[in-house]
């Protein structure tokens, strides 16, 4: 049996790689675990050799200290890796597929699954519906920013790609699959953006960029970006986007400029609950900012997508009823203007098999879009750092040394 | 020219019938006229002999001082009549036609309207999308608690019933088609209920009750209607619903009492922004009571309806938030759940036809769901005054003794 | 190991009870099983102890030799049953549980289980997608007009009932959610039937019941409901539907007479390629009969919805392009009327929860619409014969006595 | 009133241009004007010059005798031009606005226009629903090959450009939104195309390009186009799509070629009902073969958009069946693979404005995928030759020379 090593939380603001034990069938006893789920037999699992995992916005929060994820839970839900051993129950998947893992863990067995909504599986975690690998109350399942990891009811979950040999020269886009590329494309889908639509995308870190792009690939006419850091709004801009400076005003007359009018007709929320103020107050938090702006700019009768992850409890946050995950919201003028608003995890499988035909067909170029960069495991904690700081990259770990330069 | 009665806004909890103009085909200034619409011609319009036009849970807000209305302002936005005039322009009705007419003014010409989203056109409210008859920052149209009423975009505006004689017969149920009917079935149908659902209206006033007879219609299989008023509880079980009492606690416990589960499929907010807390608050108003609730006791990728009307600005609020329409959501409980949320005024003319096919061929006793209660003009004051005191009924007026007892 | 019994069919016109092997989870070879299938492990299985099994008139299809099935077939694909083995991948059922099977064997983890095509799946049927129990060209699976029968993939294809003796109670009901009501359902919901509508349904045997029955659940305003069999008629008529004998002529005018429109909104096919001609016609076989008559009477914008099977081989046709599945159909009409046409088998599972949450609260009485009638296994030759003849009855089968009178 | 001059039909493979009557607000009496439409009052309506105008292959179908299309009917249904006076009922269009055209004519008040199927609005076509401007069985509305033309219903009916300027400058890409851009990208969404899909679109004239390159713009990750000119595969190629000549046999070969299966997500059929064979058979006409092709290389679950036209009378075709547009469609293959079918007009309105945006913000190319050639209106009669015998071009009429080259 191999060794495995992979990417810790240790507190706020502490990521280490460890040593830790590899992979088996059967969920151990561990950090963030439920008593309930110890000893899950998971004979429908893979374990994978990973081939790329990457670091992920939602992953900050929980390093910030901004979760209650427990001390020593290894990280890492944007998987995509080799099959080197399938559980005995494992029927349409052999060893040596390269496949992707949606970041939702689904069992594809219950009433949800069946309905496409495998973002809230009722069965793989015990204490509320929906799991994910290596997050803070998503059922304890070990993370994959590591060399190996378990990935449960295999044949549901992975998704396999046709041709290994084409797969790994496009592999920088084909790990946007996991989670950050369908995230951004269901903020969009669930916002209604289609063929001739003006969006506005609150927030240009991956997951904007991602939505931006996926936009684009639905046929948006015009894809506004906005955040208030540069190098962001400049990337942005790299693939044919508008840009906003939100620290520079409100974004309703910045889009005017861009577009004749004031108001877009579709909104997607790609920044959540640690949002800053505009204008005067972009270095102040001010978490229902992007929401009350989105009603503000989105033309009557649009929707918003929300991609953008809002807590239920926000220990870091200023006060007591953003501690519970309640935000002060402007739902008056929503409803004046028939708003609807989409929220919650993306349900990856539902989009992932097109988007990898996109990819596959070079229809969509996502590596290039959020700056993919290729780190090595142990530079995961710098990475964890550089992302913090605002530097505009996806990061793409390499752990086992497949992905070439 | 016959004269005109009507009923006036007089300013908080005074609600007269007054002499008024006989409707022409040129918009008057008035209280609440916005001067861009000063002058404006209505060739297309026809003007009605009302037969029956209701009085609303939304009328209230106005005359409770809960709203900016103006005084002067002639109420009504629920009507039902006979043609007696039509201007130059109108091609497919005649005079004698028996109409309902949806209370959102619409043009059938704009971006919105095409798209079936009459409730927020863009032309006939040059304040902002959507208009409405005797209604507030609704574009000033006259309303129709009145003898006459004049009917913009009459051929687009009107559904004309297909026998007159049939239809005076089911007058009390069809009379519903204006507003309320659709308006509940809305709520359902953007909460997602069908066949087999299990379904959460909070509040039992007529929006709630038609809401729950709605769901009934869609094939629910569990209607459960939640308020603390006693004798609109027993109205709602009078015709098959579950009832919750939410002075008494908990909804999520009485909701596991009936369906051995404490959660549906699908929540209707018809309370809107006047809500009162629940359990031992209930004399307090706590105006996001219902959606923080309807986010706890729905189902996780269930669906939220929400007719009940939030608005952008709230004079009567205790605190300077709800004044603007700003409140406390727990929408970090939302997003775990995968809720969507569907806010707006219901576009009436999406539904009406079939509702009113649903009404003639005896699948729906929309009249006996909310008990409604023949009354004349000069008694309008005095059911404004019984219904805000929480009588379980839907007043119907009946300006011309048209309708027969 | 207790033995087996079930319904063969030998030959055209052709149907015996015979002691057959006990289920196991290995797939073995035997009539119309592909040999790809042989041998196939199926621990994802369970073996049922079979309450009631429905005979179909598809099954008549097979019967009638107007299929390639083969002699020795073990028939039946409408199964309700109690769990008295499970294979060893099985997670979420357990002995005892009494469930409701879907006639669509799916595997659950393919591109179409996921989308919830489960009607054509990609992995069970290696000949074509799709697959059902003891059916022609459906994969070979074991048919279920049995006392014991494997349910592959059960954790997927099982929907379990809440309560047993309240299931026991409304079994007549629920056995009919393992085909005709979805089936019938999905005919409607295809035809875009809904509150208001007015509905044609083709063909008054069970199929026909039941999807009258769910046009009704669906809220539809008028109901009706075609044949020439005068028995199955007054069975429509018997739980409020209208009725159109297409022996007497023009469907278009016996509609006008009811609807005051020689049209209606949707409809449904619930025949397939065994029709009848209409009016003198009516004892000729005429396979495009239905399509085309429903074309005619199907409002311009309506849908057609065609639960009736069309086959790609029939060896009984009349004329050569029928024998292959050619029909004439006059498209040039549907064409311009800007129909569309939804075929295929029933996706059960997309369905049967919510039916059964119907019958469960009292919304649904299929057993009554469809005049079940309970025979024993040793009367299902009769009941084939009797169903042949055009008895107006559904027969349930209570192989092993467990459904009481 | 200045002069006017028009494209007539004058029988079989005869086109004229003549001097006609100037548009007026009153139908006139003419070559297949409906008795009931004579006399009619378009005080909805405006006159357009025209700027440009499109020969498009359904005018081909009237051209050459395949229809009952009356001697002197002035063709065109392709319209974008310039307001020059309006009818005393328009409200939202001035002189000078430059708007496109939807060749469905529809009133915006009927039940279907309502539900945005304008392609068969009830009211302006006394004999069957839906109308259109020079089109045989349409209404008898006169056509817009010319220099001026009457649009009724104009502030429903007429798109307006926002900026006339740069409309100009964009004019050959805008002049496709009349019907060709919309009716191709309807077969697309009506065939389920998306992000990710593999399209196989059968036909290369106009219609089949517009289609292959909505297919683009909805995301298509291959886009297939087949046909047996060679010229206008070419053409196919040179926007990036792949092509399949059918005359040199199986689709599904080729097909598997370039897929590595050999299926398609979705199928569009871009030809109708004068189809001709494939392989051996490419020179004979099969009407059918289309549709049967389609259902055969069409993967199961899949969807056919059908915006090829299907004909209720077809004097020219070759047997009695097809002469009443009865063809022989092998129903058994789609019903066995659960294929749904779209068929019909395109209502264009659905779809123009979005369509509009994505041309002004340069997303699609739709002048060069099509080929765009701008001819006089003296030169039409020569234009109807070459597209006759099959030129890859789309002819773009420029009657009052405002085109510029």
């Amino acid at each position: 049996m191999p060794d495995n090593r992979g990417v810790a939380y240790m507190g706020p603001g502490a990521v280490e790689v460890q040593t830790i034990d590899f992979p088996s069938f059967t969920v151990q006893d561990g950090p963030g675990v439920p008593q309930e789920n110890v000893g899950r037999e998971c004979h429908h699992g893979v374990i994978l050799k990973i081939v790329s995992t990457n670091i992920c916005g939602s992953d900050q929060h929980m390093v910030r200290g901004r979760t209650t994820a427990p001390e020593g839970l290894i990280l890492g839900h944007e998987i995509t890796g080799e099959v080197v051993e399938k559980g005995r129950d494992v029927e349409f998947l052999d060893e040596g597929d390269l496949v992707s893992i949606p970041f939702n863990i689904a069992c594809g067995r219950c009433r949800n699954c069946k309905q496409q909504d495998t973002g809230i599986c009722l069965t793989v975690n015990p204490e509320r519906p929906g799991a994910a690998y290596g997050y803070v109350d998503m059922g304890g399942w070990v993370g994959g920013q590591a060399e190996y990891v378990m990935v449960p009811y295999a044949d549901f979950n992975c998704l396999k790609f046709p041709d290994k040999a084409q797969a790994m020269e496009k592999i920088l886009d084909l790990t946007m699959l996991s989670d950050i590329f369908p995230t951004g494309y269901h903020g969009c889908v669930t916002a209604g953006v289609g063929p001739g639509s003006t969006v506005y995308v609150a927030g240009a870190g991956p997951v904007g960029l991602a939505a931006a792009h996926s936009a684009q690939l639905l046929g948006a006419a015009v894809v506004i970006v906005a955040d208030l850091n540069e190098a962001r709004l400049k990337q942005a801009a790299s693939f044919g986007c508008e840009t906003v400076d939100v620290s520079k005003g409100d974004p309703k007359d910045q889009i005017e400029q861009i577009l004749g009018v004031p108001e877009v007709d579709a909104g997607v929320d790609a920044v959540g609950f640690e949002a800053r103020g505009h204008g005067e107050h972009a270095s102040e938090e001010q978490p229902a900012t992007v929401l009350n702006s989105l009603m503000d700019l989105t033309r009557a009768g649009g929707k918003l997508g929300i991609p953008g992850l809002y807590v239920t409890g926000d220990p870091g946050a200023s006060d007591e009823a953003a501690q519970e995950g309640s935000l002060s919201i402007r739902i008056g003028l929503g409803w004046a203007k028939s708003h609807s608003f989409a929220t919650g995890q993306c349900p990856v499988m539902k989009y992932h098999r097109d988007l990898m035909q996109a990819i596959l067909n070079d229809r969509a170029q996502i590596a290039k879009a959020v700056n993919a960069k290729v780190i090595t495991l142990d530079e995961a904690p710098q990475g964890y750092d550089d992302f913090d700081k605002g530097e505009s990259v996806k990061f793409v770990i390499n752990p086992n040394g497949l992905v070439k330069s």
